[in-house]
C-alpha cells in the first residue's frame, strides 16, 4: 500500500533528524582498519549497535565443508577471513508485511600504499559533501544506512510490520562467502537490499567473478649463463599474454549478453599482484601472478574455471620453457556467478517509488561488472535482490570518499522502501 | 725461482694428504647458511680457524662513508651486510718473495624454494665427485682452499717466505663492498688469487654489474573502472622492454671490447625480483622490479648509471601512463667497474706454471660476464688479480655443487703457485 505523502515527509524529516549521529556512526565504522580476515572488532561493535537497538541476535562462523559442498561457494585459501557473520532479527508485533533483509559487509579492500592518500585512509575526514576514507563508500555508509533506517522509523514513532533481518558479513571483496553463509543458515526473506556504492542506481545485472593464482617455476641459473636458464618473471608475462587473449575471448561475446552488449569490454582481467625471485643477480626461478577476471550471468565458475585451465595449459604446450615447467593454477577466492535482476519484480517498483519521493528523479539501473553479494540471494535465495546505494568516489582507490548528500537520500529512500514493503506499525513498548 | 720437481711433488702429495680434513672443513663451511646479512658465525668460524693456524688477526667492519666516497664504492641499501671482515696475516721469519693476498667471500645468494632442491641446500652431501649445497662452490671450496694451502704446505715442513693476507669477505654477491673495504683498510700485495668456481680457468675480462631499482606507481582505481586506472605492473612490463632496448644496444657495442667480442651476449640484463600489488581485485598501484646488468671493462658505473636513467626517462616521456607518473630509479647494490687482468704478468705466467705440474694441461682463460671482487684489486690495488678456481655445477641455481677432484687439483695449482710466487721457508719454531 503507497505510503501518503504526509507519512513520507514524516519519514524523510527523521532520517534528515538522524542524520548527524548517522554521520558520526558512519565514521565510526570507518576508523576500524577492518582489512580481510581483521573484522573482529568492527562485528563486535555492529553486534552491540544492533543489541542496543533491541534486535534479536545471531552471530555465527563461516561452515567451510558447507560452504565448499554449494554450488557458490568460493574457494578458501590462508588468507580467509575467520571473523564472524551478526544478523540483527527485528520481528514485528504482527507480520503483516513482506519481510526483508537488509544486508553489508564491513570487510575493506586494502588501502595500498599509505603515501598516495591525501589523509590517513582510515581517519573519516569530512570534507564538503564528501567523507573519506577506506571503505567510506564500500561500504560503511551502507551499513550504516541499514540502521539508522530503524532509528529513523523508531524517530517518527514506527518500526517495520514484517520481520527484517539486518545482516553484517565479511569476505565480500574476496569470496562472497558470508553472503553465502545466510543463505546456508537458512535465512530468506521477500526481497533483499544491499546499499552499495552505485550512484543512486538499482544494479540490472552483475558479472561473476574468479579469482586466481598462476604459478611458474623453473630452473635458475648464474646471470652468466641467463641464456640457458629459464625466467620464470619473462615466462609469467607470456602466460598473462595468453590470458589477454581469453579476456578479448569472451568480451567479443558479450553480444550474447544483452546487459553487457552495450559496455565495449564488460569483462576485465586484472592482473592485481606480482611477486618473483629471489634476488637481483639470480635468474628468476619462480614468479607468482594473482588474477581477478570478470563472467556474465549464466556462465557457472566451475565452467569459466575450467577455461581458464585450458588456456593456460594450451599456451604452455607450445612455450619452449612452460612445455617443461606447466604454469600452475590454484582458484583461491571469488568462485562466483552473476546475476541478473529481471525487471518487472514488485521490490523494484517500490524502489523505484521510494527512490522518486526520496530524490525528484527516476530510478536508473546499471550493469555492474563488479561481483556482488546480492547474487547470493538472486541465485540462491531466488528472490528479488536490489543493489542500490549512495554516490561515491574512488572505490578501491586512493582518497575513496562518499557523498553525504547522497547518503541522506539513500537513507530516505530505503526508509520509504522498508516502511512500503514491510508496512509499518507503531513502535513497540 | 722454479720450483723444483721433488718439492713440487712433496706439496701436491701434502695436499692430497689434507684432502679430507679439507674436505670436512669446506662442508662445514656449507653448513652455515651465510646469506646476505647472516655471515656473523661464519666468520666467527673463520677467524677462529685462522687463530688456530697462528696468523695474526684483523677484523673489521665497513667503514660506510669511506666506501660512498670511493670511485669503486657499490650503493647500500637496508639489506646491506653488517657482518665483518676477517683478515689473517702471515709473516715469514725473513721477507724474501712476492706478498700475496688470498681472499674468498662467505657470503652466499639465495637458496630459493627448498623444494626445488633435490638435497637441502646447506646440507653438503657429497656423491660421487661432487659436494653439493648453496656456496660450496661459489665459493666456499675457495675459501677452505685459501687456509688449506697453507697446512698442505706445513704438512710439507714449509710456510710462505712473504707475507700473505688471508681475507675472508662478505658483499661479494651484492655490492662487492667487503673486498674494497680491505683496500680501503690499506692491504696491499704484489698479487691477489681469488679462488671462485671459474672450471680451473684463468678470468682474463670480467664486466661490471650494477644493481637498480625501478619502482612505478599509479593511481588505482575498482576493476570495473580499469580503462580509467593505471596498471603499474603492466607499466613496468613496459619499462622492461625499454631496458631491454638498452641491453641489446650495449651488446651491439661488442666489438668495441675485443675480450668481449666473441661472445653473442655479453650483456645481460636480469629482473631478477619482482613485486607489485596489494590484492587480486584491486587494479596494482606500485610494481618494483629489481635488476641487474652488466657493463664493459672502461665504463664507469656511474656513466651507465646515467645511461639508465636517461633510458627509463625517455621512455617515460611518452608513455602515457609514465608521462605522469615517472618511474623512480634507485641504484641500490653493485656499482662496479669490470677489469681486464692484462696478459703478460709474472703472476699470471707463474699461475701457469702451478696449473700445468697439477693438471699437466696449459692454462686456459675465460672472459666473465659477471661480477667479480678481483675488480678491487685489478683496477684500484693495480696489482694482477687473478681470479682462477674449481669446476662447478649450476652456480647460482638449485643444486649447486663443486668437483672435488677439481678442488684438489686447484689446491695444488694454488700451493705451488703461493710456493714459487712467495717462495718458502722452513715452519716457524
Amino acid at each position: 500500500m503507497p505510503l501518503d505523502q504526509a507519512l513520507r515527509q514524516r519519514i524523510a524529516d527523521a532520517v534528515a533528524a538522524s542524520f548527524s549521529d548517522q554521520i558520526a556512526f558512519t565514521q565510526a565504522l570507518v576508523r576500524f582498519a577492518s582489512l580481510r580476515g581483521q573484522e573482529h572488532a568492527v562485528q563486535d561493535f555492529v553486534f552491540r549497535a544492533l543489541r542496543e537497538r533491541g534486535f534479536a541476535l545471531e552471530r555465527f562462523a563461516m561452515d567451510r565443508e558447507a560452504i565448499e559442498r554449494h554450488p557458490g561457494g568460493s574457494k578458501f585459501s590462508e588468507h580467509h577471513s575467520q571473523a564472524p557473520i551478526v544478523v540483527g532479527i527485528h520481528r514485528p508485533r504482527e507480520e503483516r508485511g513482506r519481510s526483508l533483509i537488509l544486508q553489508s559487509h564491513v570487510d575493506v579492500v586494502p588501502a595500498g600504499p599509505a603515501d598516495m592518500w591525501t589523509r590517513p585512509p582510515f581517519e573519516p575526514a569530512i570534507e564538503g559533501d564528501w567523507m573519506h576514507g577506506r571503505g567510506a563508500a564500500d561500504m560503511k555508509a551502507g551499513a550504516a544506512a541499514n540502521l539508522f533506517v530503524f532509528d529513523a522509523l523508531r524517530r517518527a514513532g514506527l518500526q517495520p510490520a514484517a520481520t527484517v533481518y539486518v545482516q553484517s558479513v565479511v569476505e565480500e571483496e574476496s569470496t562472497g562467502n558470508g553472503a553465502l553463509m545466510t543463505h546456508l543458515r537458512g535465512y530468506r526473506a521477500d526481497a533483499v537490499l544491499i546499499p552499495e556504492p552505485e550512484d543512486e542506481k538499482l544494479v540490472r545485472a552483475n558479472a561473476g567473478v574468479l579469482w586466481f593464482q598462476v604459478e611458474v617455476r623453473g630452473h635458475p641459473v648464474h646471470v652468466r649463463e641467463m641464456g640457458a636458464g629459464a625466467n620464470a618473471i619473462d615466462a609469467a608475462h607470456r602466460v598473462v599474454g595468453a590470458l589477454r587473449e581469453l579476456e578479448a575471448a569472451w568480451n567479443a561475446r558479450r553480444n550474447e549478453h544483452p546487459n553487457f552488449a552495450d559496455d565495449p569490454h564488460p569483462i576485465n582481467l586484472n592482473i592485481g599482484q606480482i611477486e618473483g625471485g629471489d634476488w637481483a643477480s639470480s635468474v628468476p626461478a619462480w614468479c607468482r601472478i594473482d588474477c581477478r577476471i570478470a563472467i556474465y550471468p549464466g556462465t557457472a565458475a566451475a565452467e569459466a574455471a575450467r577455461e581458464i585451465e585450458a588456456t593456460v595449459a594450451a599456451f604452455a604446450r607450445q612455450d619452449r620453457f612452460l612445455a617443461n615447467n606447466p604454469p600452475r593454477v590454484v582458484f583461491n577466492g571469488f568462485f562466483a556467478e552473476g546475476y541478473v535482476l529481471e525487471p518487472g519484480s514488485e521490490a523494484e517498483r517500490v524502489l523505484d517509488e521510494a527512490h522518486r519521493a526520496a530524490t525528484g528523479k527516476p530510478l536508473e539501473t546499471l550493469v555492474s561488472p563488479a561481483y556482488l553479494d546480492t547474487r547470493v540471494h538472486a541465485l540462491y535465495d531466488r528472490v528479488p535482490a536490489l543493489c542500490y546505494g549512495p554516490v561515491s568516489k574512488n572505490v578501491h582507490g586512493y582518497d575513496e570518499a562518499v557523498s553525504l548528500s547522497s547518503v541522506q537520500r539513500v537513507t530516505t529512500a530505503m526508509a520509504l522502501f522498508v516502511a512500503e514493503w514491510c508496512g509499518v506499525e507503531p513502535v513497540s513498548g
